[in-house]
């Protein structure tokens, strides 16, 4: 089966070598994102959230599908805190509404740049 | 593909919006799980993991497999001495016994609670 | 679907009751790999990184693909700052060339030994 490599232009760069996504089949990967080079790159857990699952809404349906299709998320926070954990969810409740995928969401030591709050990745199993 | 969503009445409630499991096909991706609201919550980390992977063996059974079907599991630990991993290794081989899965463990900065030790998320594939 | 559990001799052998590969069909999943027992064991994050991406391309080869076929790979490394990313992204790259994965790089509290910098996991779906 092939391998389908994508970055998108309409998202900021990655910062390291590697693709936004990588998808074979129907099976999708997308790299862990960040608010780097957004708007909400200094703002609240929240803020920083909003954008990265815009991004990830973005990749999927570039790839044919709808946040529907994440079946998995994992969350790296860089604050693990009852307040930035509910602001957080709501976030995740606005995009996903009721078809909430797995979900981990672990608090690591740093990120790629200090001021950032959060990072997800997914896994997505697209339509047929 | 059908993407069926489950929680567990006889398992703790999600502390977070997400479903516990996530079935596409005979894929199904296991959220991370902590013994939060367990008698085991305030317990050592053996005694943490023995409540996760039971609570893991719930889930697959529920969905027709066998801790056989778990391919993958991540383990994200709040200490990393070599005492403390030998106790949950033991664990682990009660369960799996020799049908044990990939596995990766880091040590994170926090869990969702600070007397949780330990967080375990895995990727099942069920029998067809 | 049968599940293939695998260590090859040629490694060091795992630290931990776990397989270094579990394949169910073309979906391969390879546990956390460090530079325990090597020789770049107290080398720098590149180094380290350097003997982790020949070891995961042994497991994909001896499975009858190559690092194209790896579509996702997790870094968890102790130091995230600038130069380290660099010096492993450059490794990362004599590796995968232009074959990159999807990727998530976060900085944990610790690895399995204290003088370790990196680990790193990989999915990869094989040739049919």
């Amino acid at each position: 089966m092939e391998v389908v490599r994508r970055n998108y232009p309409e998202l900021p760069a990655p910062g390291a070598p590697h693709y936004q996504s990588v998808r074979v089949g129907n099976l999708l990967f997308l790299s862990g994102a960040t608010a780097r080079d957004t708007e909400a790159e200094h703002g609240d857990m929240a803020a920083q959230t909003d954008v990265i699952l815009k991004r990830i809404q973005h990749i999927v349906q570039a790839e044919g599908g709808s946040l529907e299709n994440v079946v998995k998320i994992t969350s790296y926070v860089t604050e693990i805190d009852r307040d930035a954990g509910a602001a957080t969810h709501q976030v995740r409740v606005k995009y996903f509404g009721e078809n909430l995928p797995a979900s981990t969401r672990v608090q690591v030591a740093g990120l790629v740049e200090p001021h950032l709050k959060i990072e997800i990745e997914a896994i997505v199993v697209l339509p047929e």
